[in-house]
């Protein structure tokens, strides 16, 4: 029987998946988690969904609540319970009690930090007016939620062109509301190429959103009474209602820093392929964290629900005794925007040439189901190749109806080390509802054959 | 310059790909096809959708036609001309030119086999009444549209509860009609493991089609005018205005046999991995031919588009000097009935079994989109995996709006011969209009972890 204490820092993917592994591996272990929020187990990404009316209910986001883990899985789950100090030496973590503002230090004999990420804010004037919106917690997506429902405003400015963006323009219209995009780059979706980005420019344009590219936020305007009155970016005044700022994410690694453990890419917490720290029995996991990218070789951060969950279960085997590597990330992602589906996975031509990677990168533009079929529709492939192997480095997908979730293909590929013959060698599906005879990633393919 | 003389049989896809190919290699050559129906490089598959209205014309299934090939490439095709012996040792084939009635000799010094394959159709009482279809080429697919349109038949039986069963079944519900569909076998969807299939049948059944199993056709009986009054089976008559046999195919080797020339798995004609048939300077390609199987490591024969289309491919870069091979199939294959999208590759349970492997196969039910997204529906998916090596060595899903596609993702898994871990460790990618944060296909491998 394993009787070493496991203190777990925060309560969402990484830390909840990796709990639930211990507590399947070892029943009688004393696991406590420490959530500074109200929720545990929520899915962050659906929070545009639930915004947008796609998700009935907030409940319907969370996965599995506090007293769920406490009663089925004897996981003492401390909500609104703040670490603020990580003590490797003495091996204890002090806790801020939020709701009785009381503090308390906790022994450990393991810990694992899964603190997270939070969006990127700027300090910039008159930040704090009412109806300016981050995306983070589960907290904070039915904050918008509420305030669309009581204060129904009708004019909305979002600033930043990524995922978030994307998602949030589409619930906004959904809707009907006015929406404007601001982005300081020039081009949406940084991760992937502008060829591609510029394909959901013209969508999102003849969808009726005011995009403005390499503008640059410089402050806001308020109301008398508080309230968001315009952006005002380097180049106009943008009157709104509400303000969703979606400009990236940073690690929440201050706690681990300031205890000494060692930060990497990204500023996020430097772990090995254990997801072990830089000090002894103190792990590492989701987005606090750095992964492997298995391209590049190196060490990047990467905050998504799909890492967090396998970080999680990767720690969670090695807390309990068991020996487990984390397999590596190749930046695999997926949105959509109304009907416009995008993919990427693996090097851009961007990352590539950055790299010094002698690439070669091929676009094509085929249609998905056949040509022939009713709906047909464009689907543009982008794939980057290594020269002299011939592997697959990356890939982009832009387009309908199933178009996107066939990056996976595209990843596994990756993944395997195939080449660009041996892509097009694969027998993958095909009947005339789905594709043609060539699917569109063969199509790309054979661009390199 | 090359200027052997290049003989073709048969004017459909691996034919067609094949000439295309060598054209585009081999400017000067002289290539004469020879295709005894009315139509070049149409979309078989595309069929079941035309009639089903789907497809706004036959026009739309023909991708190229005899004179484009004959203005634009060069390419002698000669429709409506069967060739009805080959003469090895004279490198020569007889030629019947169906609308003159005369028969002709001409000569090569390289021949490509590209009959395909045709519908089995039983010999038995009535078989010739009219409303009894077999769906074969594109001719055959506007006499089933024309009958349609002209008789306006209420009830139609399809025997055989395959690809063709499905499709055609899908398409006389979309124009009302009532629809029973029988079969010999125990279940649907013979290249399925039982347990799949009937989730296919339930869903059949809910949907109105009449489905009779473990019953065997034995004959038909005819109105008094000649037209199909009813089907008789071992079991009960059932009244019928119109038949669709959906028996399976065969390969179209007997011109082949004639000559001499070797067949291999299920009579189609043996070829090597260049696609060389046991005669010197003949070629074999598409339907008619025989493929390797990447998993048993056995020539199987797999009548598919895909298939048929990759054939032309290596046959025409080794007919005009190249090298290339054929790199071999997993029998992946996809279809949908309704909203139902079903799909397998690599071996099933079944297969599995009667090759005497040690596997182990497992089915999981998840949901896509994630669980709280609009529209979320069930998604069934098994994995077959090799007991010892834990590779994977086949996948079958059946589930709902993008579903099916995913078996690409295995498709690649198997082919690249990872394990069921390395399937759990792939990057791939989530959002909630697509997935919950693991993939179907990776719970799947989860349950052999």
């Amino acid at each position: 029987m394993n009787t070493r204490k496991l203190v777990v820092i925060g309560g969402d993917a990484a830390g909840m998946t990796a709990a639930s592994k211990i507590r399947r591996e070892q029943p009688e272990r004393e696991i406590i988690v420490f959530e500074r929020g109200n929720h545990t187990s929520y899915s962050a990404c659906g929070m545009p969904y639930y915004i947008g009316g796609q998700v009935e209910s907030e409940e319907q986001l969370i996965a599995r609540k506090p007293e769920v883990f406490r009663k089925k899985q004897h996981i003492d789950v401390r909500i609104r319970h703040e670490v603020i100090e990580i003590d490797p030496k003495n091996k204890r973590v002090k806790v801020r009690n939020l709701d009785e503002e009381k503090e308390f230090w906790e022994p450990w004999d393991d810990l694992l930090i899964a603190t997270g990420a939070s969006p990127i804010v700027p300090n910039m004037e008159n930040i704090e007016a009412s109806g300016i919106f981050a995306l983070s917690t589960l907290q904070s997506g039915m904050d918008v939620f509420n305030f669309l429902k009581e204060k129904k405003p009708a004019k909305a400015v979002i600033v930043g062109g990524g995922y978030i963006g994307m998602e949030m323009a589409e619930a906004f219209l959904s809707r009907s509301m006015d929406v404007t995009l601001i982005d300081m780059a020039p081009q949406l979706m940084a991760t992937l190429d502008k060829d591609m980005a510029d394909l959901i420019l013209e969508y999102m344009t003849e969808q009726q959103v005011k995009v403005f590219l390499k503008e640059k936020l410089v402050k806001f305007e308020k109301n008398s009474g508080g309230s968001i009155k315009s952006v005002i970016t380097d180049k106009q005044t943008i009157p709104a209602d509400i303000v969703i700022l979606g400009m990236g994410v940073k690690p929440n690694a201050e706690l681990a820093a300031r205890a000494g453990i060692k930060l990497g890419a990204s500023d996020a917490i430097q772990v090995n392929k254990r997801l072990e720290t830089s000090e002894p029995h103190i792990w590492a996991a989701g987005d606090c964290a750095e992964s492997f990218h298995l391209v590049t070789q190196k060490q990047v951060h990467i905050a998504l629900g799909t890492v967090a969950n396998k970080h999680g279960l990767v720690a969670g085997i090695n807390i309990s005794g068991g020996n487990a590597e984390f397999p590596g990330v190749l930046g695999t992602a997926i949105t959509k925007f109304k009907e416009l589906e995008i993919s990427r996975t693996g090097l851009s031509e961007k990352e590539a040439k950055e790299l010094g990677v002698e690439y070669e990168a091929k676009t094509i533009t085929s249609v998905s189901p056949a040509g022939y079929y009713i709906g047909s529709e464009k689907i543009h492939v982008k794939l980057v190749v290594n020269k002299q192997t011939q592997r697959i480095l990356g890939g982009q997908i832009v387009g309908f109806k199933g178009a996107a979730k066939r990056i996976d293909t595209i990843a596994t590929a990756i993944s395997a080390g195939l080449t660009a013959q041996q892509m097009v060698d694969l027998d993958l599906a095909y009947a005339p509802p789905f594709s043609g005879v060539w699917d569109p990633v063969q199509i790309a393919a054979r661009k390199f054959i």
